[in-house]
């Protein structure tokens, strides 16, 4: 508010205006599911006229379509139903893991219409490599929505390492050091499709991918608006959501929580630190103490999970000590931010039934406020929706909601 | 922006337009130190005439003054100087801490004009009698105020606990849970200036007063809009500024991060957990570490400090250790929130010269970037200037500029 320099009425000319609006109704179709453009009109404060001419734009952009007439409109006419188009433009998100790339492509109701998983081992392969498979993954995930009628309006990919304009600063888990990731991805991408125009590219860490994805499309986040987010891979990775927005940090790099450190002289991290919390709860970790192979990765975690179903003492007590050890860099985090949930995604996701204890009890016992145990259950599991190959889409299509102008343009171009 | 559902241009009431555009003349004229009327409509974009009808209602409010002719005006003629009052509003700040509580009188310009200090242990005695001491002295600073032509517009207390809607929940060094401080407070006041209006009384956490204070007077955060503050004294207290906002959480308990787990079987700390920050890094620790008495209070601080200057072994170890644990801590932090710059205050502002070192070795170790080191001198000592009375009273200059009417309406009333 103090910064806040610019005086009411601004005059914005005519066609900012216009674009802010055309979002402003097509968020408020999307928002509502399904809509009238009287609803519209009475939700967003504009006349029915104005509604109306916006509305017959986002029909011509595609992002919008009419789907009959409502039974008892307002004002005793029918009206008609208008909802984001299922056909048209899509989101579509690559994750590229240690262990595995996966992709995904969302419509604009954010429903996930094409999903590819291919399990491969990404540590130690040439960059260029593994986005050059990715790539492959990508074009097959774009003709199968092609066969769906949709069209991605962009590729976001999300990697779990520090990225920034464009490039992996640094993937301790994958070996990779200031990889122009976007640009060897469009490359390869090209490469595959040399007819075709050239997808704009965009990139994130891909555990703030994930949180998006929470936060968009998870059920776990339902009313909450500030949360921890922290996903167990090979890495441990984290982001924080506060008020609905990611926090990016001075350099784009918050919320590396792995990198949290449990004992300043335990093992040596791939980040070159010593007792990082990644040490102690990542998945490599929490395999080996149970006593299962720490490279046998998707397989071994179902096995770890197996055993604690079981009752197994050695699983149990190795998920009961990565909990604890989570419990406590966990409440340092809820002390520093004060968030209203906790969100554990990944393995930890799988493993939650035997691993909340641990954590819950760290939490009670070491945030001040004494609030944990009485504010309800603020320690959740993420939702299967929560993946970062889907926040990864879920991006290019909150790009195209906020300004669906430029998609049309970009398309029409 | 995805969640703005306001069509630009909102038909805003005048009233209400007026008396935002009143707080962004009256907030030009304070940033700019001194401004004409013509260079106020130049910056905010409003019209000489609209601007002059501003200007005169500031003037008639008491909260701007006219000093003279400008030598050389804008369009060849002298303009009227502006400068924001020197008298009439002020802030006047409040801070009770654990060996001492603090007083402020600042004016509109941000300058102290009244500064009371006392020490006195406040461990172990009723609040009531506490707030009964710091109300004296503020009925004090009032006073001396009064002979500055200085009249305080509310009263903002800020004290070392979690604090939230008027009431400190707990404050574990004080020993105090459940206070109804701004109650008591502004009862106390009251029972000593029976014939005067009483003031409006806020409150605040203590780090979260002098972060503020930092942001908004200190030379150490120059062009810096993130930055996380940590304050040693009997407690560690912390504070996030994110973007020149101070983060508060869902619950207003954002920034302890003086319970920080350093050690989970470590010493028990006030807080009930174990192992906290404040046992290693806090100034009982830290005194003790050096053989010096931990009760010592202000007095023992500074005896640490001449016997760090003189290379008295223990003393350097002592800090140098308490150093290591901030630096481990404060990394984690660092790695989750990426701010620009760390800045520290309290008795580490003292110790500085011993204890930055140890903190920025532990930061350019295992902050996962390798920006530390990198990206200059983001280890800062707070400035003087930067204390929690100060930025307290900062908290009520910041109200009154923000809507100078609410101020005007009150004085009238």
């Amino acid at each position: 508010m103090m910064n806040n320099l610019t005086p009411l009425e601004p005059k914005a000319d005519k066609a900012t205006v216009r674009r802010h609006n055309l979002s402003l109704v097509l968020r408020a179709v999307h928002d509502a599911g399904e809509a009238t453009r009287a609803g519209v009109a009475t939700h967003v404060g504009l006349t029915r006229a104005a509604v109306s001419s916006l509305v017959e734009q986002l029909l011509e952009y595609g992002v919008v379509s009419e789907w009959g007439k409502t039974s008892s409109g307002q004002a005793g006419r029918p009206g008609t139903v208008l909802k984001v188009s299922r056909s048209g433009p899509a989101g579509l998100g690559v994750e590229i893991n240690i262990d595995y790339i996966a992709v995904c492509v969302v419509d604009l109701a954010g429903t996930d219409r094409v999903r590819l998983v291919e399990h491969v081992d990404n540590r130690g392969v040439e960059p260029s490599e593994v986005l050059a498979c990715a790539a492959r993954l990508a074009a097959r995930a774009i003709g199968s929505a092609a066969d769906q009628e949709l069209e991605p309006a962009g590729v976001h990919v999300a990697l779990p390492g520090l990225v920034t304009g464009g490039t992996v600063r640094q993937a301790p888990n994958l070996g990779w050091r200031r990889v122009a990731v976007e640009g060897l991805f469009a490359q390869a991408l090209l490469a595959l499709r040399p007819d075709h125009r050239p997808l704009p590219v965009s990139s994130d860490n891909e555990a703030n991918a994930a949180a998006l994805a929470e936060l968009w499309f998870g059920a776990g986040t339902e009313g909450v608006r500030s949360f921890l987010y922290l996903t167990g891979e090979i890495g441990v990775g984290g982001a924080l959501v506060l008020g609905g927005e990611l926090l990016r940090g001075a350099h784009g790099f918050a919320g590396e929580i792995g990198h949290t450190v449990v004992d300043p002289e335990g093992p040596r991290c791939r980040c070159g630190a010593h007792g990082c919390l990644e040490q102690y709860a990542g998945q490599a970790a929490l395999l080996t103490a149970a006593g299962i192979d720490a490279d046998a990765g998707a397989r071994g975690v179902a096995e770890l999970e197996r055993r604690a179903r079981q009752g197994d003492p050695s699983a149990l007590s190795a998920v009961e000590r990565a909990g604890r050890q989570l419990g406590v860099v966990l409440s340092g985090a809820v002390n520093l931010f004060d968030p209203e949930a906790v969100m554990l995604g990944g393995v930890y996701r799988e493993l939650m039934d035997w691993l909340a204890p641990a954590v819950d009890r760290e939490l009670a016992r070491r945030v001040v406020s004494g609030l944990w145990s009485e504010d309800g259950k603020r320690l959740r599991a993420a939702s299967p929706l929560g993946d970062a190959a889907r926040g990864a889409a879920g991006a290019i299509v909150r790009e195209v909601l906020a300004d669906p102008t430029a998609y049309a343009e970009r398309d029409a171009g």
